[in-house]
């Protein structure tokens, strides 16, 4: 099932299963019938979410749900995301064939756009789920190619003005639980089967427009300069200085990209713009990063005689994981001899949204190398047969609850 | 005649009257009607030099010759190179006016292609006319358009097979001034009216490839990270204090482009491409600057493990202007009564080609905020006219010897 998944966008260059691109909804085809065959509910809501039910004994209860994606970003690898959604099938089917029936439904949901590669916005499905987007924000986003959102699902006869359907109550659900390659280095290195995680951090994230004086790089003496790009690189220094003394609490913190203008061999630069990304599970520490970090840059400016400009773009706050979900998943990991480690993610989740409808848990594999978004990305078979026993321990437990 | 030359290209974007373009060869027209109205003999070499003679009374005699240029760089100023062409015609013309004979005969050469904005190489015009240009060189560039400089060249008559024509001997010269803009702030801040220089400073310069590993920036801890931004910006700093040490010797060392990949918000910097330019017109001093950052550079990437990769793109020997020369010039600022200060060049100047064939002199005016290749260059006409009489003295003295 993996391999079938991942053959739809495969190409020499990774994989490109865009968001509501014909290689994802062919994927998802796929996935209905097999679900179908397997005599299980199927069902796609209005903005792409395909949910897929296993009926428990009592339908009235609060079910349990599975979940992730199978959107790819561009040229991207073959296990972010899939891994999630074949293991939820794969319990599904053993479920089946054992004819176990469970007190409560199971369902595993494959959530759409959860990358913002095309759109620019992460998690789309399953913040529709959760009733946290409007319709206006939608509206607004467009792809590389000017398509509009609204374009992209109309062509896959979906519709964007029956967004409030998408939206599902808190009391519909007892938890979620998503399984996902962790995409960092953490368990490889510490030669661990299972990463339990405690919480999704949450980007805080800046442009910082530092502007200095374009002047010519032969003429202007050392003492003359007004550099914006020394400038910035003291800003990005302290950054990491900042955040290395909040690795306790597993905060990091980032500048990707830095454009500098004008960009010439013989210009001393004029302007940067920075792009910060701070990312913590625990509030506090990231509240602190960014206080010293805004203090630090006007600081620098300010002895460099350069001219600033913070933009915050965003300022999410972590989501922490259902401590119960945790302790559950640590007993399970004792139970079957699994070796674990207690970890943050720090990249962005379905379940992270999940979290404010119910109990929500995740469960990581190793990433080898931690590589991630990339052709490379590689999780060992071994890995993800342990993470998916982990899955269905937990799952069945809590659907008999 | 100044405002006639730079009408040419002008718009509300600043000055673009780019080498070999309409725009200047029409400016180019100009010149050349009013130096035949005005009895000078004219003759445009093959490489596009505008040469203006006013005979002297032996012909024999090695002349003297002015200089600079009127191409612009794209959204450039008035001032740059114009001033100096300005000054020469001037001066011609109120020799004639006056009806001075000179022993030698004067020149006025209107360089072609000095700067490097269409082609990425300066100083063409001067540099073909001391033989310092292969054709094969001149073949390979082409600009942002993909017009070939043969193409055009063909485009305005001249003939890049003729290049061998445009060689000037040594014994031709007695001497070589320009007069030109400063480009830099000195003048202006140490409130001169001349700016004698001293040197012209030939700039060596590297492209830096600073190579980290490209991971999420969620997910990815400061421990665990090889961050190739973080390291550049460590290099940065490094340069800026290096030159600093250096300022004595009015040495400047600028990074004026730093290109980041993949260059995203979530994903930490693999790979920093950094374009280095270090100048002086003392060789020592230019030296221990490229010795220490060489090192600094591997000891930061060792430290960071980094990988890196240095290519030198040029490595120019600093040009002295002729003593005699500087000194002639201090005695006419002094019986002028205007105030001046002997400075080097950090900017390339056609001046720093004619000093392989003869006696070569620049005379600095001072430029507003330092500003040059920028629609709000500025330079006072009073200044000008300052810059202009010394020049004048000058060639009239040097015309005479």
């Amino acid at each position: 099932m993996f391999s079938n998944i991942t053959s739809y966008g495969e190409s020499n260059q990774g994989i490109n299963r865009i968001a509501y691109s014909e290689e994802e909804q062919r994927a998802l085809e796929y996935l209905k019938e097999i679900a179908l065959v397997n005599q299980l509910l199927v069902k796609k809501d209005a903005i792409g979410n395909l949910i897929i039910r296993r009926k428990g004994i009592d339908e009235s209860l609060p079910i349990v749900a599975m979940g992730s994606h199978i959107d790819s970003v561009y040229n991207g690898g073959k296990f972010d995301g899939v891994i999630g959604v074949v293991a939820g099938l794969e319990i599904l089917f053993s479920l089946n064939d054992a004819s176990i029936r469970t007190k409560r439904s199971i369902e595993l949901i494959v959530f759409a756009c959860e990358e913002s590669a095309r759109f620019g916005t992460a998690t789309i499905g399953s913040k529709a789920m959760i009733g946290n987007l409007k319709k206006s924000e939608l509206l607004k986003l467009k792809d590389k190619d000017e398509i509009t959102f609204k374009d992209a699902l109309n062509n896959l006869g979906l519709d964007l003005n029956q967004l409030s359907t998408v939206k599902r109550q808190a009391t519909e659900f007892l938890s979620f639980i998503e399984l996902h390659i962790e995409q960092g280095p953490i368990l490889e290195e510490k030669n661990k089967d299972i990463g339990i995680v405690t919480g999704v951090a949450a980007p805080t994230r800046f442009k910082i427009i530092v502007l200095g004086e374009a002047s010519h790089s032969g003429s202007t003496p050392m003492n003359y300069r007004k550099d914006a790009l020394a400038g910035a690189s003291e800003i990005t220094l302290s950054l990491e200085e900042i955040a290395i003394k909040e690795a306790h609490y597993k905060t990091v913190a980032t500048i990707g990209a830095s454009n500098v203008y004008p960009g010439a061999m013989n210009v001393i630069p004029g302007q940067v713009e920075l792009l910060v990304d701070i990312r913590s599970i625990n509030r506090q520490s990231k509240f602190r990063v960014v206080e010293k970090f805004t203090r630090i840059v006007n600081e620098i400016c300010k002895r460099r005689n350069l001219k600033f400009e913070i933009q915050l773009l965003s300022d999410e706050v972590p989501t922490l994981m259902n401590e119960r979900i945790i302790e559950y998943t640590k007993e399970i990991c004792e139970t079957l001899n699994y070796s674990y480690q207690k970890i943050p993610s720090g990249a962005g989740h379905d379940a992270m949204n999940m979290a404010s409808l119910c109990k929500t848990g995740m469960i990581f594999v190793s990433s080898r190398d931690g590589l991630s978004h990339n052709p490379n990305e590689f999780t060992k078979l071994n890995d993800i047969e342990k993470g998916i026993k982990v899955l269905e321990s937990l799952v069945v437990k809590l659907a008999n609850e």
